[in-house]
């Protein structure tokens, strides 16, 4: 008998995840990609040509003209290269980087790996950044002060003109981590984008609400200075500098990314954010009505305080779910997530309440 | 009418690429796996063991009982987690890491990053690792020792051995680079691997000779404490660390490394090793034959010095070439370099002598 094909996973039962299943017209581009290197733009042109495509548009989306950058492996190297280039800009020997709490981990990774001290503060009742916080332990070696524009945990808009304001006065770049929430918020009223304040770089991934493949990431940078901040030579390929920071890259995430950009840019997005906020704020309203205590969900992210033994019941039951490092339970309402979804979901939870409260 | 849809380029004409066109089996399993992240992998949990097939298959081809490691985006992230395991483990207060010139690229964007001072050190007569000219920069403050298994522009393979016993000497760790020779180097007598000589870590790329699709490098190490020290906490993932260097990473490539291991070693790679040494031997003697001053392939990588007008007319017939630093044209004869190409390829350099000759 033959082995068993190994199968992946379906996405009916997960709500843990940022990264969904792609839109057709991006996996169909990611599988005519699989076998090309943008990591290599002379060797593999027409995916070079492509990666441009994408940059442009990402400009396009967080307000941009003539941006720089590239499809990265992510975010969490989006934000290694936002540190890197600020350390290497800056003229303090001992650079900090100032960041909110909320901040993703892939900071305290890039911090460990670029010799940074990361300087974290609280945030505020909203938990969102707070400036003053932030204020106070800024000082002359700031080579950084870091936003997010939808937390992961909470889905949170931090204040970026008010934290532009104090990278002005520190004489530091701003970086916006829009990772996750970059293609939800061209659709709301927050000020998050390099159109609304002076933002130098920020992450803005195709793979997770650009429903791309994974892996396609986006690093984005007002300034041509910023990537020479991050070149290196490579002398053995048929281009001669290397502005990322792995070697070898995926076509098929650049083509995936690329093919959605061009697909669902912007209507698209559009009606994908209001699809999965109206789902966000429908799933919200059903665990608050059950007295659940719910953080309401300013981008498509529902979290909710729930007991362990039903956290650990609805796993039993299938359900991919993660956990706030408070230990609320996180619903992120990706393309993926259906209302019918939700509705199983909550059913489901009713079930193992009713089960766990009558043991 | 509707825009073309993009296509990538074919690989009739590459001869400067280390990466090739994947093993149909490998081809069809990125396409499975397309929509999942080995980065989350509770969340998805049948590629997070399909990364630990890939893993422990790698420890047999590189002679590692028990192997640790993860599949990296690519080489350079590997060799980047390698010094970055080196200088977190070592006590130096400024650590060093000792390199012969032949080392890649990515080692300078290693240092750069890490903050490491990088020591490069000249090469022998057969253009490899010299382990005494590393000796003399060797001090108490080196943490690591570099040694290639397959160069890049070259394809040699350093005495491993002696830079162990180098290492030893030195209380540091040695790493080898054989992203590209890994999958060639078993079907041949050299001493490269875990089982020759006490190598700590290695880089062994699947994406390269190994067939798999991009991006699917190899990251091994032969203790868990090299894991141990890349290790951040991940707080909104269900599990709860992480060691790679990137966060999101490509199922497609976990699967499609998984699968290529699992169709062609060893049998399949000893295959594609010969066919591609016998290649490499019969345009090496094809260029000797004519003239030219040809660097025998040690490995399936032919480098000859070319007068810079050849090598323009024969990109202007669309051959994709690449060049060593010296300035010497590298032929890579990977699994999609066919003898036709290489006659084909002949033929031009023949027809673009005379014109040039002409002229």
């Amino acid at each position: 008998m033959e082995p068993a094909v190994p199968q992946p996973q379906t996405f009916d039962r997960v709500l843990s995840s940022m990264c969904t299943r792609p839109h057709p017209a991006a996996r169909a581009a990611a599988e005519r990609f699989l076998a090309t290197n943008p990591g290599d733009p002379e060797t593999y042109r027409s995916v070079a040509g492509l990666e441009q495509d994408v940059v442009d548009r990402l400009g396009e989306v967080t307000g941009l003209d003539s941006p720089h950058g590239y499809v990265a492996s992510g975010g969490t190297e989006a934000n290694i290269q936002a540190m890197r280039a600020a350390r290497n800009r800056t003229e303090a020997a001992d650079p900090n980087v100032v960041a909110p709490e909320s901040v993703h981990f892939s900071f305290q990774k890039a911090a460990e790996v670029l010799g940074v001290d990361l300087r974290i503060t609280p945030v505020d009742t909203d938990r969102r950044a707070d400036p003053d916080a932030m204020a106070d332990v800024v000082d002359a070696d700031t080579a950084l002060i870091v936003g997010i524009a939808g937390t992961t945990e909470y889905g949170r808009v931090d204040p970026i003109p008010a934290l532009a304001d104090l990278a002005a006065d520190a004489d530091a770049l701003l970086h916006v981590d829009a990772a996750w929430g970059g293609f939800a918020l061209p659709f709301t009223d927050h000020e998050w984008n390099f159109s609304h304040a002076a933002v130098d770089t920020m992450t803005i991934d195709p793979h997770k609400l650009g429903q791309a493949a994974v892996p396609a990431g986006g690093f984005l940078a007002r300034e041509g200075a910023t990537m020479d901040a991050l070149a290196v030579e490579t002398p053995y390929l048929e281009s001669t500098s290397q502005a990322t920071l792995t070697g070898t890259r995926s076509g098929a995430g650049v083509a995936s990314a690329a093919a959605a950009l061009d697909e669902l840019w912007p209507a698209g997005y559009r009606q994908a954010y209001e699809r999965a906020q109206a789902n966000a704020e429908w799933v919200a309203a059903a665990l608050t009505d059950r007295g659940f205590d719910v953080i309401d969900p300013v981008l498509p992210l529902v979290a909710v305080d729930l007991p362990e033994p039903l956290f650990d019941a609805l796993t039993e039951r299938g359900w991919r779910l993660a956990r706030t490092a408070r230990g609320e339970l996180r619903i992120v309402c990706m393309p993926h997530v259906t209302r019918e979804m939700l509705t199983a979901f909550v059913r489901d939870l009713d079930d193992c309440r009713s089960a766990v409260d009558g043991t």
